[in-house]
């Protein structure tokens, strides 16, 4: 059985991903990061999937927020609100300096001793809020240095792939797609400022994304929100 | 004055590129791994070193022994001696999974949220004992994964670079440059196994690299040794 390592924060996106490689066929490794983020939740929310999903589940501690730089680690940045009308031109302040690299990296030295060759990431460049390392070009080059910096890609006969299958859906078709793989949306969390009980703010960015995504899928939101947006 | 993070192991070749990078005219910032190895008296190197040079140190936890896989990092595997007669064929056991990649994308994640562009790191692809993430190719894939990976490098003006500039020299020419550089090795930790007195066991790769380097370069070894290989 194909072995594959999952980046798993909690959320919808990465859920997915998670039962698209096990419905692909793969023996599934989930990791998680305790990175400093706001929204710790999340890993709780990722601890329960990985079990009901039958993985085993790392979770690595690296202290992101030691650098600040975001919204997300940060506590002197505040999450902003989503501006409907306001074209978003700029990467916005919860953008994790490096976030995805630091995230892949990682993923990487684990495959490489898990002897797995393929990693899964819940990177998306439709719904992708101007974040540079969601982006086709950056996984392309990512999966450059894998080849070149492993054991295995000097040595070995199987080159490693970073599958992203979600890069090219709109947030309605992700939850399509998990809903049709069985997926619980309800166990995920989403919202850059959940609270302790796992309620979603209902305002942010990542919340709108989800209320929309919902909409558009005509699938039923389960979301526990303090406050739903209209 | 412009900014540069130093990847800072404690080792002769990551204290020699730190004051190399400082008479480049470079304001250092010095980052190091608690990653789980064998040899973590190298940590109190760096803090040592850095100090020294009146550089910002940070020490980033990030268990990879949790992975395993590598001697350095795994007490199930041993360090092996040097054997001078075997050709070294393959890749060795103390190789640690994405090690490098790791540490530069985490580099990065600083480097960004500094706002320094340039990161440097002390491979070297003659002595580089066989790891593949010490070789050009690959330090060109991961400055071109830098900067497609960040905000700085899609909105910003001025690229991230890899400066790797002990990369082509042999061991005694590090020693010789260091030395023209006002730099002390009996500061430096290389062994893979030292004790917690900071000694060097005088048998590993790394410990026999250092010895031949100091006689290459015909300058006196002030290393600490417990027995030293002749």
């Amino acid at each position: 059985m194909k072995k594959a390592v999952i980046l798993l924060s909690g959320g919808m996106d990465s859920t997915t991903v998670l039962a698209y490689a096990q419905k692909q066929g793969f023996d599934c490794y989930a990791l998680s990061f305790s990175y400093g983020q706001r929204h710790s939740s999340e890993l709780f929310a990722a601890a329960t999937i990985a079990k009901e999903a039958h993985v085993r589940h790392e979770v690595i501690d690296l202290d992101l927020s030691r650098f600040g730089g975001s919204a997300l680690t940060d506590d002197s940045i505040d999450v902003p609100d989503f501006k409907e009308n306001k074209a978003q031109t700029k990467i916005p302040v919860t953008y994790v300096p490096a976030r995805n690299t630091v995230f892949l990296s990682v993923a990487l030295a684990w495959a490489e001793t898990l002897n797995a060759h393929t990693i899964f990431i819940g990177v998306n460049a439709v719904d992708y809020s101007g974040y540079p390392d969601c982006r086709p070009a950056f996984i392309k080059a990512f999966e450059a240095v894998a080849n070149l910096a492993t054991k295995e890609g000097v040595e070995g006969t199987t080159a490693f792939t970073i599958q992203t299958p979600l890069i090219n859906l709109t947030k309605g078709e992700i939850i399509k797609l998990g809903d049709s793989l069985g997926v619980d949306y309800s166990k995920t969390i989403t919202c850059y400022s959940a609270d302790n009980k796992g309620r979603a703010c209902g305002q942010c960015d990542a919340c709108i994304l989800r209320i929309k995504g919902f909409e558009e899928a005509n699938i039923e939101d389960n979301t526990r929100y303090k406050t739903k947006s209209k």
